[in-house]
């Protein structure tokens, strides 16, 4: 199985991403420009937003035979469809590993569970650094082999430090950003840089318990359910784009403590899931919602 | 099995729901009145809140052969245990139906569920009155020969229909109401004479997505599971203590209209929830929290 | 909102569900047919099984507008599509009401579950009659206006009494049925006349305690978890194409009777999600798996 | 938090499990010998199985001021009360640290799981050695530094093998086994010196799918839910009493491969859960079943 899994990873595809205003003959269109090409189809999912009337798709073929080599496929795309239906698109090639960072402050589990996940070939991406603002994981990536960077922050040298770790991410040629349970707020600036590249863990059902210990706003709130909740970060703090959430059942004789214990496992859950969809390409941001194609 | 159902529901038991300040010793002494008194204990489950050090328990027994005659138990158990330890208590026979009123508007999923349990049997209660503010399910309420009541409701002339309601209520001898998505805030004078008696379903996972039109908000705000709250009434709209909540997952594919068709499966079954766990004695509200004994 | 659901539903709208071996520019084929037409596409899914190379597709369109007149659609396509790509093929107009039968036992739940639903138009399906080997549901038959017939099973009669019901079934122009807790095991005779036109709910997670009395066996094993499974009828007890699971928790203090009672909201769940999909043309049977397109 | 859980976990208290013929009087008889010798009971959860008529409990008090000196504790409740109520007992000191040996063969996940759990305090225990039939995972123990020793299999070397591992087991001072996707079957010798001390986690929803490959008989069989049961190993293969039992979704679009992938994250989840449990002292096995004190 591993062995299919693999080939699967890294069969040689091209993957499409694209939205545009809804009109008749968009999937005509861009299937035949596959197919008349000799392009295999092995993945198609698309939906229309009812309201915004906006077309959102993900296609993926096989490069083998595909007659425009893979240099020329974007600049063909967009002159032969994109233009002509005003499609924002972006490609992806399935043979190209991301380069990730890893965002972490004190807590462990997330980690853990990233770099598991990494080691066993699960997440097949590249790691080449973890940045923090304490020095507690540094064992961790040494455990590991990977990059430790320790950025102290303070109110005063914030802007500061993130143009350091903005130096290194460039370095370091990153491509998408995890905050593990990293518990800064990143600049607005900061944020821009990667837009709909940093993916955030926030240890609650949102919109419910934003901010600061959402557990203990759980607990004395006496919820019965308590959740988790992946997106993407954007200027607003637990207001970007929701990726994925999930829940697990409590009750009253649950301590804060144990709401913790719970929610950790929640936590990694569902940041993976998010990871593994955007790792595929799988997830398209407009405006404030995140499709998954699943 | 509905034999055996039938004789564990009508088993001829007491129940004794008792909270005070935490003590040594609570247990044993609870205990040993009834053992001392030839009572067979069938269900012991306490609780103490780590925080607050109150001390919660639900203890049921036979009534079969228990030397203290069922009506003079309250007054014995209050003599000789309930001043001493500074008990709230309250007491219930197995025996004993209790008497549902049921308010509703125009949607019909968590009546007709409702009355099907009841029908069934699964419910023992009883439901004498459905009191509405539309005329829309009056026809649900004859189908199942209930006595319907209609009372409009504005600004204006909401206290007065509420006096009307309160007096029928008296009149049917009535022991909890149920709001099975009733659209009208009850007056705090209201919910007073019914306190944690009065059970309502609110259609989002709690406190997400309080007040009206929850679905839509969760809809805008593109969640990926969206939830049901069952809780008793308080003077706080949507604020009251939490007895059930559960979720279900929806994706951007999911509509408004599909929010609320999963929504209306949640809404039933988190409503049933929490009137079977009331109806069974089973829950114990303590300040904002509900102990739910299961 | 229940006017947008109305108009969704009621729609004019054609379905098309596909099956075929996989190859190069189906999609294309299909999608350019639609198009060229001028019909506007608003549902597209599709999925090529990578072990036996079936492609599968559901896509629907406004006939609004369409070129080929409703009653020719059917043919035109087979001319100029399924014959050429070897499609088995059905054709779904979204303002056909389907017809369902319903056979029942002396178990209420599912069928107040399906009534409710039918009765508030979320089930858009005629109910013209209700089939029973009891009489004890005749009463809910006739609170809801359905036609009762009562065809006492013995293992002598049982051929003779499939026969009526047959003859019975066609009189009233049955489409599909739906077995709710129905309690005899249909002939393969019977279940021939409606190819996964048959649904059933079985009280267990499937394959897990097929046959008699599942909750018990579940007890006798200890599980923490019970489930439900909807799936078409075959000759094959309890072995035909899954269309839906779900599961509930237990503990060790649940009882055979809480099982029943948890296993009751999860049966009727099960089947009015496997029926819905049902109703929207969104299930493809394959050998032994079911397709769900969501 | 983390300091409070530190002392949850590290109070002085003593757990006492206990099960014997249900009668009446037993839980006043076990709380007054607590409350009588000055300890103050913090958790107290009882069961009595109503077909068997036995009865189960976990009690744990505190050791502050208990009269009775923690070594004599068992034989003062040994001879005042489980004597006389021919109860089988186990006592335990919350801060007694628990050894615990994994066993792995060539799948990282679970054991990565745990010792991430291990390291980050959230599983209070000694993890001394890790034994596999094959070298894959021996990196990872050297990663987290743990023994490692490598008893390749055969079946003509099972016994010799195993005799090895029990002694080395001995020399360790293991008090219990977690079987972290080891994939050999213990022999009953050899279970039999752990009884309801090795905790295994199979990749399905027992009792369906038991024995190899159970994702490809979960695909072949097109299930919409697979799952993962941990329990304790009896002789029996896959027939011990069930700890914990949880599932997780799939679609007609998920591959063997996808189940895998998804069944790993329910794996490791319901193994952890399994262990906590078991490290509490919260399940008490009778016949084929698991109490689970929560």
């Amino acid at each position: 199985m591993a062995g299919e899994q693999q080939r699967n990873q890294h069969g040689d595809s091209v993957i499409l991403l694209i939205h545009c205003p809804d009109r008749r003959g968009l999937i005509a269109a861009v299937t035949e420009f596959i197919t008349k090409n000799q392009g295999n189809i092995i993945y198609l999912d698309q939906y229309v937003d009812p309201i915004k009337q906006i077309f959102f798709m993900r296609i993926e073929w096989e490069l083998e035979n595909f007659l425009i080599p893979r240099e020329k496929i974007g600049e063909y795309f967009d002159t032969l469809l994109a233009r002509r239906f005003e499609m924002k698109w972006t490609l992806h090639f399935s043979r190209e590993v991301s380069r990730m960072a890893i965002f972490v402050s004190k807590l462990p589990h997330c980690l853990y569970d990233i770099l598991s996940r990494w080691q066993t070939g699960e997440f097949v991406v590249d790691i080449p650094l973890i940045i923090s603002n304490h020095l507690d994981l540094k064992p961790v990536a040494e455990q590991f082999g990977i990059d430790f960077y320790h950025f102290p922050i303070t109110p005063e040298n914030k802007r500061e430090q993130e143009a350091k770790e903005l130096a290194l991410l460039k370095e370091y040629r990153i491509d998408f950003i995890v905050l593990a349970r990293y518990m800064q707020i990143l600049t607005p600036e900061f944020v821009q840089q990667y837009p709909n590249r940093i993916i955030n863990i926030h240890h609650s059902f949102l919109p419910a318990f934003p901010g600061a210990r959402p557990y203990h706003s759980a607990y004395e709130r006496g919820v019965k359910v308590i959740g988790a909740t992946s997106h993407y970060v954007t200027a607003d703090l637990d207001e970007g784009p929701i990726i994925e959430q999930d829940v697990v059942r409590v009750s009253h004789t649950d301590t804060v403590a144990d709401f913790i214990r719970k929610g950790r496992d929640l936590e990694k859950i569902v940041l993976a899931r998010a990871v593994w969809w955007h790792l595929q390409h799988k997830t398209l941001v407009y405006e404030n919602k995140t499709i998954v194609f699943t």
